[in-house]
Protein backbone atom coordinates (compact mmCIF):
# COMPACT_ATOMS: atom_id res chain seq x y z
CA UNK A 1 0.00 0.00 0.00
CA UNK A 2 1.18 3.53 -0.99
CA UNK A 3 0.69 6.88 1.05
CA UNK A 4 -2.11 8.78 -0.81
CA UNK A 5 -0.67 11.91 -2.20
CA UNK A 6 -3.47 13.94 -1.22
CA UNK A 7 -2.65 13.60 2.25
CA UNK A 8 0.03 14.62 4.61
CA UNK A 9 1.09 11.15 6.83
CA UNK A 10 0.24 12.80 10.01
CA UNK A 11 -3.14 13.85 9.00
CA UNK A 12 -3.31 10.05 7.14
CA UNK A 13 -2.33 8.42 10.32
CA UNK A 14 -4.89 10.66 12.26
CA UNK A 15 -7.65 9.28 9.96
CA UNK A 16 -6.55 5.66 10.02
CA UNK A 17 -7.02 5.85 13.78
CA UNK A 18 -10.08 8.03 13.88
CA UNK A 19 -11.62 4.95 11.83
CA UNK A 20 -10.09 2.66 14.33
CA UNK A 21 -11.97 4.46 17.33
CA UNK A 22 -15.30 4.59 15.22
CA UNK A 23 -15.42 0.95 14.43
CA UNK A 24 -15.21 0.22 18.09
CA UNK A 25 -19.17 0.91 18.09
CA UNK A 26 -19.38 -2.59 15.96
CA UNK A 27 -19.03 -4.15 19.30
CA UNK A 28 -22.20 -2.61 20.86
CA UNK A 29 -24.50 -3.62 17.87
CA UNK A 30 -26.79 -6.82 18.90
CA UNK A 31 -27.89 -9.54 17.05
CA UNK A 32 -30.68 -12.35 17.09
CA UNK A 33 -28.25 -14.49 17.60
CA UNK A 34 -27.20 -15.68 21.23
CA UNK A 35 -23.96 -17.52 22.52
CA UNK A 36 -23.67 -21.15 23.39
CA UNK A 37 -22.50 -20.74 26.99
CA UNK A 38 -24.64 -17.66 28.78
CA UNK A 39 -27.02 -17.10 25.71
CA UNK A 40 -26.61 -13.66 25.67
CA UNK A 41 -27.29 -12.16 22.13
CA UNK A 42 -23.78 -12.08 20.52
CA UNK A 43 -22.75 -8.93 18.77
CA UNK A 44 -21.58 -7.89 14.95
CA UNK A 45 -17.72 -7.99 16.13
CA UNK A 46 -17.53 -11.16 17.68
CA UNK A 47 -19.79 -12.40 14.77
CA UNK A 48 -17.26 -11.26 12.35
CA UNK A 49 -14.66 -12.89 14.35
CA UNK A 50 -16.06 -16.28 14.15
CA UNK A 51 -16.62 -15.51 10.54
CA UNK A 52 -12.71 -15.52 10.15
CA UNK A 53 -12.29 -18.40 12.26
CA UNK A 54 -14.81 -20.26 10.29
CA UNK A 55 -13.37 -19.08 6.98
CA UNK A 56 -9.34 -20.27 7.86
CA UNK A 57 -11.35 -23.52 8.84
CA UNK A 58 -13.65 -24.83 6.42
CA UNK A 59 -12.03 -22.57 3.33
CA UNK A 60 -11.23 -26.41 2.14
CA UNK A 61 -14.72 -27.01 1.45
CA UNK A 62 -15.60 -23.98 -0.64
CA UNK A 63 -17.07 -25.00 -4.23
CA UNK A 64 -14.00 -23.31 -6.12
CA UNK A 65 -10.48 -24.80 -5.39
CA UNK A 66 -7.10 -22.21 -4.45
CA UNK A 67 -9.80 -19.43 -3.40
CA UNK A 68 -7.97 -15.88 -2.41
CA UNK A 69 -8.72 -16.42 1.54
CA UNK A 70 -7.05 -13.19 2.01
CA UNK A 71 -10.49 -11.57 0.58
CA UNK A 72 -12.70 -13.28 1.37
CA UNK A 73 -11.05 -12.73 5.18
CA UNK A 74 -11.30 -8.78 4.32
CA UNK A 75 -14.70 -9.37 3.35
CA UNK A 76 -15.56 -11.16 6.99
CA UNK A 77 -13.97 -8.11 8.79
CA UNK A 78 -15.54 -5.38 7.29
CA UNK A 79 -19.14 -6.87 5.88
CA UNK A 80 -20.96 -5.31 8.94
CA UNK A 81 -19.60 -2.40 9.65
CA UNK A 82 -22.19 -0.47 7.67
CA UNK A 83 -24.35 -2.02 10.91
CA UNK A 84 -23.10 0.50 13.31
CA UNK A 85 -25.62 2.99 11.68
CA UNK A 86 -28.04 0.94 9.68
CA UNK A 87 -28.38 -1.64 12.77
CA UNK A 88 -28.93 -5.76 12.40
CA UNK A 89 -31.74 -7.06 10.50
CA UNK A 90 -32.44 -9.93 11.66
CA UNK A 91 -32.70 -12.33 8.62
CA UNK A 92 -36.25 -13.26 8.88
CA UNK A 93 -37.57 -9.69 9.55
CA UNK A 94 -39.44 -9.09 5.58
CA UNK A 95 -39.86 -4.93 6.82
CA UNK A 96 -36.67 -4.39 8.20
CA UNK A 97 -35.21 -6.12 4.77
CA UNK A 98 -36.77 -3.93 2.66
CA UNK A 99 -35.17 -0.38 3.56
CA UNK A 100 -31.63 -2.72 4.44
CA UNK A 101 -30.17 -1.75 1.46
CA UNK A 102 -30.65 2.00 1.12
CA UNK A 103 -29.92 2.15 4.98
CA UNK A 104 -26.39 0.31 4.25
CA UNK A 105 -25.37 2.34 1.42
CA UNK A 106 -25.88 5.51 3.47
CA UNK A 107 -23.89 3.92 6.29
CA UNK A 108 -20.95 2.57 4.02
CA UNK A 109 -20.48 6.41 2.64
CA UNK A 110 -20.14 7.77 5.84
CA UNK A 111 -18.21 4.88 7.73
CA UNK A 112 -15.67 4.40 5.07
CA UNK A 113 -15.35 7.76 4.20
CA UNK A 114 -13.89 8.10 7.27
CA UNK A 115 -10.38 6.68 6.03
CA UNK A 116 -8.04 8.43 3.63
CA UNK A 117 -9.61 7.88 -0.10
CA UNK A 118 -7.61 5.19 -0.94
CA UNK A 119 -8.31 3.00 1.42
CA UNK A 120 -11.92 4.14 1.48
CA UNK A 121 -12.70 3.10 -1.79
CA UNK A 122 -10.44 -0.69 -0.78
CA UNK A 123 -13.16 -1.19 1.39
CA UNK A 124 -16.33 0.18 -0.34
CA UNK A 125 -15.18 -2.11 -3.41
CA UNK A 126 -14.63 -5.04 -1.02
CA UNK A 127 -18.14 -4.40 0.62
CA UNK A 128 -19.96 -3.91 -2.90
CA UNK A 129 -18.47 -7.25 -4.14
CA UNK A 130 -19.43 -8.80 -1.08
CA UNK A 131 -22.62 -7.98 -1.38
CA UNK A 132 -23.29 -8.39 -4.76
CA UNK A 133 -22.26 -12.06 -4.29
CA UNK A 134 -20.96 -12.78 -7.54
CA UNK A 135 -17.46 -13.88 -6.91
CA UNK A 136 -16.56 -17.08 -6.03
CA UNK A 137 -15.36 -15.44 -2.74
CA UNK A 138 -17.89 -13.22 -1.96
CA UNK A 139 -20.44 -16.62 -2.50
CA UNK A 140 -18.27 -18.21 -0.10
CA UNK A 141 -17.82 -15.20 2.35
CA UNK A 142 -21.61 -14.64 2.13
CA UNK A 143 -21.95 -18.70 2.78
CA UNK A 144 -19.77 -18.76 6.52
CA UNK A 145 -22.14 -15.21 6.94
CA UNK A 146 -25.44 -17.68 6.87
CA UNK A 147 -23.71 -21.31 8.32
CA UNK A 148 -22.30 -19.05 11.54
CA UNK A 149 -25.87 -18.20 13.09
CA UNK A 150 -27.57 -21.16 12.13
CA UNK A 151 -24.38 -23.39 13.85
CA UNK A 152 -25.11 -21.00 17.20
CA UNK A 153 -29.02 -21.51 17.07
CA UNK A 154 -28.35 -25.49 16.17
CA UNK A 155 -26.38 -25.32 19.48
CA UNK A 156 -28.41 -23.05 21.82
CA UNK A 157 -31.48 -25.19 20.90
CA UNK A 158 -32.86 -23.42 18.02
CA UNK A 159 -33.20 -19.79 20.35
CA UNK A 160 -33.41 -17.38 17.98
CA UNK A 161 -35.53 -19.58 15.52
CA UNK A 162 -37.85 -20.32 19.04
CA UNK A 163 -38.10 -16.72 20.06
CA UNK A 164 -39.24 -15.45 16.57
CA UNK A 165 -41.13 -18.62 15.96
CA UNK A 166 -39.46 -19.16 12.83
CA UNK A 167 -39.96 -22.28 10.62
CA UNK A 168 -37.86 -24.73 8.61
CA UNK A 169 -38.92 -23.76 5.34
CA UNK A 170 -38.08 -20.27 5.72
CA UNK A 171 -34.48 -20.81 7.73
CA UNK A 172 -34.26 -23.31 4.34
CA UNK A 173 -35.47 -20.57 2.19
CA UNK A 174 -33.16 -17.79 3.18
CA UNK A 175 -29.86 -20.12 3.81
CA UNK A 176 -29.89 -22.31 0.39
CA UNK A 177 -27.26 -19.60 -1.32
CA UNK A 178 -25.23 -21.25 1.23
CA UNK A 179 -24.66 -24.03 -1.72
CA UNK A 180 -23.74 -21.29 -4.10
CA UNK A 181 -20.41 -20.73 -1.95
CA UNK A 182 -20.20 -24.45 -0.88
CA UNK A 183 -22.29 -27.51 -1.38
CA UNK A 184 -20.35 -30.04 0.42
CA UNK A 185 -21.42 -27.44 4.00
CA UNK A 186 -24.92 -26.72 2.51
CA UNK A 187 -25.51 -30.59 2.72
CA UNK A 188 -24.45 -30.78 6.28
CA UNK A 189 -26.01 -27.74 7.11
CA UNK A 190 -29.28 -29.35 5.35
CA UNK A 191 -28.81 -32.80 7.68
CA UNK A 192 -28.35 -30.20 10.68
CA UNK A 193 -31.87 -28.46 9.80
CA UNK A 194 -33.64 -31.58 9.82
CA UNK A 195 -32.16 -32.91 12.84
CA UNK A 196 -33.37 -29.32 14.44
CA UNK A 197 -37.29 -30.22 13.53
CA UNK A 198 -36.95 -33.98 14.68
CA UNK A 199 -35.54 -32.60 18.24
CA UNK A 200 -38.18 -29.86 18.11
CA UNK A 201 -36.05 -26.97 18.48
CA UNK A 202 -37.10 -25.66 14.99
CA UNK A 203 -40.83 -26.11 13.74
CA UNK A 204 -41.34 -27.55 10.74
CA UNK B 1 -5.96 -27.54 1.58
CA UNK B 2 -6.61 -31.37 1.68
CA UNK B 3 -8.17 -33.63 3.91
CA UNK B 4 -6.60 -35.40 6.13
CA UNK B 5 -5.63 -38.98 5.00
CA UNK B 6 -6.16 -40.24 8.82
CA UNK B 7 -9.60 -39.25 8.94
CA UNK B 8 -13.02 -39.91 6.73
CA UNK B 9 -14.68 -36.73 5.63
CA UNK B 10 -17.90 -37.07 8.30
CA UNK B 11 -15.53 -37.44 10.71
CA UNK B 12 -12.72 -34.30 9.71
CA UNK B 13 -15.81 -31.86 9.15
CA UNK B 14 -17.69 -32.86 12.47
CA UNK B 15 -13.97 -31.95 14.23
CA UNK B 16 -14.22 -28.73 12.77
CA UNK B 17 -17.50 -27.97 13.79
CA UNK B 18 -17.21 -29.13 16.85
CA UNK B 19 -14.19 -26.86 17.47
CA UNK B 20 -15.52 -23.65 15.46
CA UNK B 21 -18.77 -24.52 18.32
CA UNK B 22 -15.93 -25.01 21.05
CA UNK B 23 -14.35 -21.12 20.25
CA UNK B 24 -17.59 -19.32 21.06
CA UNK B 25 -16.25 -19.62 24.59
CA UNK B 26 -13.83 -16.94 23.37
CA UNK B 27 -16.71 -14.00 23.41
CA UNK B 28 -17.05 -15.20 27.17
CA UNK B 29 -13.13 -14.35 28.05
CA UNK B 30 -13.22 -10.76 29.38
CA UNK B 31 -9.96 -8.04 29.40
CA UNK B 32 -9.43 -4.81 31.49
CA UNK B 33 -9.70 -2.79 28.58
CA UNK B 34 -13.32 -0.82 28.10
CA UNK B 35 -15.43 -0.19 24.94
CA UNK B 36 -15.19 3.28 23.96
CA UNK B 37 -19.27 4.02 24.39
CA UNK B 38 -20.36 1.82 27.21
CA UNK B 39 -17.46 1.57 28.88
CA UNK B 40 -17.97 -2.40 29.32
CA UNK B 41 -15.18 -4.89 29.62
CA UNK B 42 -14.28 -5.71 26.19
CA UNK B 43 -13.78 -10.07 25.50
CA UNK B 44 -11.01 -11.72 23.56
CA UNK B 45 -13.34 -12.43 20.47
CA UNK B 46 -14.41 -8.39 19.52
CA UNK B 47 -10.46 -7.63 20.64
CA UNK B 48 -9.42 -10.35 18.07
CA UNK B 49 -11.74 -8.97 15.55
CA UNK B 50 -10.30 -5.04 15.68
CA UNK B 51 -6.76 -6.53 15.85
CA UNK B 52 -7.90 -7.52 12.32
CA UNK B 53 -9.37 -4.41 11.60
CA UNK B 54 -5.99 -2.87 12.46
CA UNK B 55 -3.37 -4.67 10.94
CA UNK B 56 -5.72 -4.32 7.87
CA UNK B 57 -5.73 -0.18 8.06
CA UNK B 58 -2.13 0.03 9.50
CA UNK B 59 -0.44 -2.59 7.40
CA UNK B 60 1.66 0.32 5.49
CA UNK B 61 3.31 0.97 8.72
CA UNK B 62 5.16 -2.31 9.09
CA UNK B 63 8.85 -2.12 9.42
CA UNK B 64 9.51 -4.46 6.81
CA UNK B 65 7.46 -3.67 3.69
CA UNK B 66 5.25 -6.59 1.57
CA UNK B 67 4.70 -8.09 4.44
CA UNK B 68 2.45 -11.21 4.18
CA UNK B 69 -0.89 -9.85 5.57
CA UNK B 70 -2.49 -13.26 5.45
CA UNK B 71 -0.27 -14.52 8.02
CA UNK B 72 -0.58 -11.26 10.38
CA UNK B 73 -4.36 -11.85 9.87
CA UNK B 74 -4.45 -15.19 10.37
CA UNK B 75 -2.13 -14.96 14.30
CA UNK B 76 -4.55 -12.23 14.76
CA UNK B 77 -7.59 -14.39 14.28
CA UNK B 78 -6.01 -17.39 16.75
CA UNK B 79 -4.03 -15.73 19.23
CA UNK B 80 -5.84 -15.47 22.11
CA UNK B 81 -7.77 -19.04 21.69
CA UNK B 82 -5.70 -20.27 24.21
CA UNK B 83 -6.93 -17.83 26.64
CA UNK B 84 -10.45 -20.21 26.53
CA UNK B 85 -8.60 -22.14 29.47
CA UNK B 86 -6.27 -20.07 30.25
CA UNK B 87 -7.72 -16.87 31.15
CA UNK B 88 -6.88 -13.33 30.02
CA UNK B 89 -3.71 -11.97 31.95
CA UNK B 90 -3.59 -8.31 32.35
CA UNK B 91 -0.42 -6.95 31.29
CA UNK B 92 0.44 -5.12 34.21
CA UNK B 93 -0.04 -8.40 36.70
CA UNK B 94 3.48 -9.46 37.49
CA UNK B 95 2.04 -12.98 39.24
CA UNK B 96 -0.17 -14.18 36.52
CA UNK B 97 2.61 -13.07 33.83
CA UNK B 98 5.00 -15.64 35.78
CA UNK B 99 2.29 -19.08 34.83
CA UNK B 100 1.12 -17.41 32.02
CA UNK B 101 2.96 -19.75 29.27
CA UNK B 102 2.43 -23.22 30.85
CA UNK B 103 -0.66 -22.44 31.20
CA UNK B 104 -1.23 -21.56 27.64
CA UNK B 105 1.01 -24.11 26.27
CA UNK B 106 -1.91 -26.67 27.91
CA UNK B 107 -4.81 -24.81 26.52
CA UNK B 108 -2.93 -24.96 23.02
CA UNK B 109 -2.78 -28.33 23.45
CA UNK B 110 -6.25 -28.70 24.42
CA UNK B 111 -7.94 -26.05 22.08
CA UNK B 112 -5.94 -26.76 18.65
CA UNK B 113 -5.84 -30.40 19.33
CA UNK B 114 -9.96 -30.74 19.11
CA UNK B 115 -8.68 -29.51 15.25
CA UNK B 116 -7.87 -32.92 12.82
CA UNK B 117 -4.42 -32.78 13.43
CA UNK B 118 -3.46 -31.17 10.03
CA UNK B 119 -4.96 -27.92 11.11
CA UNK B 120 -4.20 -28.68 14.42
CA UNK B 121 -0.56 -28.85 13.52
CA UNK B 122 -0.61 -25.52 11.04
CA UNK B 123 -2.94 -23.47 13.98
CA UNK B 124 -0.39 -24.39 16.60
CA UNK B 125 2.58 -23.56 14.24
CA UNK B 126 1.24 -20.02 14.16
CA UNK B 127 0.39 -19.43 17.59
CA UNK B 128 4.02 -20.78 18.53
CA UNK B 129 5.36 -18.20 15.59
CA UNK B 130 3.03 -14.93 16.83
CA UNK B 131 4.80 -16.14 20.85
CA UNK B 132 8.14 -16.17 19.35
CA UNK B 133 7.59 -12.84 17.71
CA UNK B 134 10.61 -13.42 15.85
CA UNK B 135 9.53 -13.23 11.75
CA UNK B 136 8.37 -9.43 10.70
CA UNK B 137 4.76 -10.97 10.40
CA UNK B 138 4.76 -11.89 14.16
CA UNK B 139 6.61 -8.75 15.27
CA UNK B 140 4.25 -6.79 13.26
CA UNK B 141 0.91 -9.10 14.42
CA UNK B 142 2.73 -8.08 18.17
CA UNK B 143 2.78 -4.38 17.75
CA UNK B 144 -0.91 -4.59 16.53
CA UNK B 145 -2.13 -6.41 20.04
CA UNK B 146 -0.18 -3.87 22.30
CA UNK B 147 -1.41 -0.93 19.88
CA UNK B 148 -5.03 -1.87 20.07
CA UNK B 149 -5.51 -1.81 23.87
CA UNK B 150 -3.37 1.21 24.27
CA UNK B 151 -5.80 3.13 21.54
CA UNK B 152 -8.80 2.13 23.55
CA UNK B 153 -7.17 3.20 26.62
CA UNK B 154 -6.46 6.79 25.60
CA UNK B 155 -10.05 7.04 24.04
CA UNK B 156 -11.58 6.33 27.29
CA UNK B 157 -9.63 8.83 29.80
CA UNK B 158 -7.07 5.68 30.91
CA UNK B 159 -9.80 3.45 32.29
CA UNK B 160 -8.08 0.62 32.63
CA UNK B 161 -4.56 2.13 33.59
CA UNK B 162 -6.58 4.23 36.48
CA UNK B 163 -8.18 1.50 37.83
CA UNK B 164 -4.81 -0.34 38.40
CA UNK B 165 -2.93 2.66 38.97
CA UNK B 166 -0.48 1.75 36.13
CA UNK B 167 2.14 4.33 35.91
CA UNK B 168 3.90 5.85 31.96
CA UNK B 169 6.95 3.81 32.60
CA UNK B 170 5.03 0.73 32.90
CA UNK B 171 3.15 1.42 30.11
CA UNK B 172 6.28 2.47 27.97
CA UNK B 173 8.16 -0.96 29.01
CA UNK B 174 5.36 -2.79 28.43
CA UNK B 175 4.57 -1.26 24.51
CA UNK B 176 7.81 -0.22 23.25
CA UNK B 177 8.54 -3.97 21.46
CA UNK B 178 5.51 -2.23 18.94
CA UNK B 179 8.81 -0.53 17.65
CA UNK B 180 10.05 -4.08 16.39
CA UNK B 181 6.98 -3.96 14.01
CA UNK B 182 6.68 -0.62 13.51
CA UNK B 183 8.92 2.54 14.03
CA UNK B 184 6.28 4.57 12.82
CA UNK B 185 3.27 3.70 14.87
CA UNK B 186 5.56 3.58 17.92
CA UNK B 187 6.14 7.06 17.75
CA UNK B 188 3.05 8.04 17.24
CA UNK B 189 1.49 6.02 20.06
CA UNK B 190 4.80 7.54 22.22
CA UNK B 191 3.25 10.55 21.66
CA UNK B 192 0.05 9.48 22.62
CA UNK B 193 1.40 8.42 26.01
CA UNK B 194 3.18 11.72 26.65
CA UNK B 195 0.05 13.39 25.90
CA UNK B 196 -2.38 10.85 28.39
CA UNK B 197 0.21 11.93 31.05
CA UNK B 198 -0.09 15.88 30.25
CA UNK B 199 -4.14 15.35 30.21
CA UNK B 200 -3.87 13.43 33.70
CA UNK B 201 -5.37 10.31 32.25
CA UNK B 202 -1.73 8.48 33.13
CA UNK B 203 0.35 8.81 36.02
CA UNK B 204 3.84 9.60 35.09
Amino acid sequence: MQSSPALPSAERLARQIAFIVEVDRLKDVFRQTVLTQTRRAENDAEHSWHLCLCALVLAEYANKPGLDILRVLKMAIIHDLVEIDAGDTFAYDATGMATQSERENRAADRIFGLLPPDQADEFRTLWNEFEARETPEAKFAAAIDRLQPVILNIHTQGHAWQKHGVTSDRVIARNQHIAQGSQTLWEYLSKSIEHAVQTGHLKK
